[in-house]
């Protein structure tokens, strides 16, 4: 946790909420939170001011951009998606093909060239740019390139991108883009989500989810929806501020960061966990999926194990390190440059040597249950 | 503000989110919380346990029961909703709409009567229990029965219900329910709102809004979406936790509350108010919409003013009085039974009669600006 949230919530507490009362949606900036907020999220992304709208969750976004897409790009009518992508991608795109009778989800395999599946149907393609389980990078610029020019739109998601690994969604020409906020940016648990919308699309995008405050004047109260100009249609109902505020006071730390420092430091600190683990654990049946060149390696590490992966997992956790087990036998670690030093990484690797060697992971306390990304 | 809610807030930081990380998922219940919190606000709107989830919008909320909805009544296709319904209701329905090739919005006008416009085509309904400008109650059991007489579902908006009002959900055989938790209910700026559906609905209902942690087994991390049975499928994306627990902590309180005794002040305190309103300032030309009837008042009152609605509201403010202003001549005050006393509805009668009777609000200083319901 960031040390400030705890003073910044106690401000919005017990000054703008229970002083301020709803005069802080005025006087306390409340009601622009989620494109001030955007704002210092969009250069970490290659995005500019007043293109980011901060709220809702990553799923809910996911819809609002897929529904847009689809109404876009008419008369197109297939949604593209890889079919290992993180699930609730697939999920989100599987209830809007379920509402809409005429749309179609289809899937790209991992055997699948890109180029090959691009047919005329497709409005609209969805892809991470960092996978959740493998780390590996998809080449922004090439990929939706080749997207744009098969006549589709290109929707990022950048879950497990921002705030570790470069970004430029304005130099590769993206359409949309999509991210959470509670893993390399620290926003907190289930912190709000964001969206980004090119600028080309900002005016003329109809997002299905047209609440009051994406409204051009929420206060006349008027009977019909008129879009606000901009990022600003994308945002739905009342922001939840106090968790809004959390990731407000969280991102003030990345204002004087040398960012190209800071992605280079993320691929020397994996690049230090796998040749680490290797030579520390060679022995226990660890297989890297992660990409070894760097160019293409986000800002996690992965490694498979035939047996027991949860419960290393679990196992890891008793003694202080955090990682995750992903279905089905995959061991993820996470690196956050900003926050995370090479000793924590050593660290890291000297306690999964001492589960693996010690069979310390073989014992019932490790037992089956769930962790959130 | 709830007293309660600094000390929670700084549990949910300094213990379960620096302390615990992502192990708060299960170690701190994070996972569950929107159920949870669900049932603490089931008691007051007339639901059973495990039948309501927490999170979200309303506004989101309402694109979840809209879309269930129309797709569940097929080949129905229209939405009926009062044309003078809280705005983001009709914004919310004509996204839908615009979304949805097949799908149309109707309008309920003050003139109408429901039973001569349920048509055939009308495959759900929604209404505001609580009339959002005048309080007016509409009656929720003759209305559903007259709605499912017709074949649609009955979706109600419980925004200006919830905490102030009776209502019995169960007992009306309603279809479903939304409501925000920011008002009465006290749970903070934003705060996550609520979906309820009928126990006979909530496992054959399709929301559109298929999110990751509304899959019946969120961490087996499949390609194919499968709802959580009952109401967790309404679960979406991942929760905004440091909301959803301020909303927790202050719906403690209401554990121990005798609802009929609060129902009963709320109506005592709004009738004091308008009757001291009326002998205080009856010659300013303010003149009463909200309902005399007690049946039917909710826990606002409402005058309109020909004049200076929005400058009266902001002078008011400058004493210490919190009202709203609603397009385009209405003064509201809203009166939380659970958290007010009679002498503060007596205080606020003299400060507008002394707004009124000196003009303060009459000064270039109460100028033009909005504020969140």
């Amino acid at each position: 946790m960031p040390k400030v949230v705890p003073g910044r919530l106690q401000t919005v507490t017990e000054t703008e909420w229970a002083q301020g009362l709803i005069h802080s949606w005025n006087d306390a900036n409340w009601f622009d939170m989620p494109i001030l907020v955007g704002n210092k999220i969009a250069p970490l992304i290659g995005a500019s001011f007043e293109q980011v709208a901060v709220g809702d969750s990553t799923s809910v976004n996911l819809f609002k951009c897929l529904g847009a897409a689809v109404k876009l790009n008419q008369p197109r009518n297939v949604i593209l998606l890889e079919g290992d992508n993180f699930p609730t991608d697939c999920y989100i795109a599987q209830g809007l093909a379920n509402l809409l009778p005429h749309v179609q989800v289809q899937y790209l395999e991992p055997r699948d060239k890109l180029e090959d599946v691009l047919s005329k149907d497709i409005a609209v393609v969805c892809m991470s740019h960092v996978d959740y389980r493998s780390a590996r990078i998809r080449d922004m610029k090439s990929t939706t390139d080749a997207v744009k020019a098969a006549g589709a739109l290109m929707l990022w998601d950048l879950s497990h991108t921002t705030g570790a690994v470069a970004c430029d969604l304005l130099e590769s020409e993206a359409d949309m883009a999509v991210g959470c906020t509670y893993k390399y940016l620290n926003g907190g648990p289930g912190a709000p989500a964001f969206t980004w919308i090119h600028p080309n699309h900002a005016n003329i995008i109809e997002t299905p989810l047209t609440g009051w405050m994406g409204h051009a004047a929420p206060f006349e109260f008027s009977r019909h929806y008129s879009p606000a100009s901009g990022i600003r249609q994308m945002v739905c109902g009342t922001p939840q501020i106090l968790s809004l505020s959390a990731l407000d006071a969280a991102l003030d730390m990345w204002s004087d960061i040398d960012l190209d420092q800071l992605w280079a430091k993320s691929s020397s600190m994996t690049h230090f966990f796998i040749d680490t683990v290797e030579s520390l654990c060679g022995d226990h049946g660890l297989t890297l999926i992660t990409p070894r060149n760097k160019a293409i390696r986000g800002s996690h590490v992965s490694f498979t194990i035939d047996e027991g992966g949860f419960e290393i997992i679990q196992a890891l956790a008793s003694l202080g390190v955090t990682g995750d087990f992903r279905a089905p036998n995959i061991l993820r670690f996470g690196f956050a440059p900003l926050y995370l030093q090479f000793a924590d990484v050593l660290h890291a690797a000297k306690q999964l040597k001492e589960v693996l060697d010690t069979r310390l992971w073989d014992d019932d306390n490790f037992r089956k249950r769930g962790t959130v990304t």
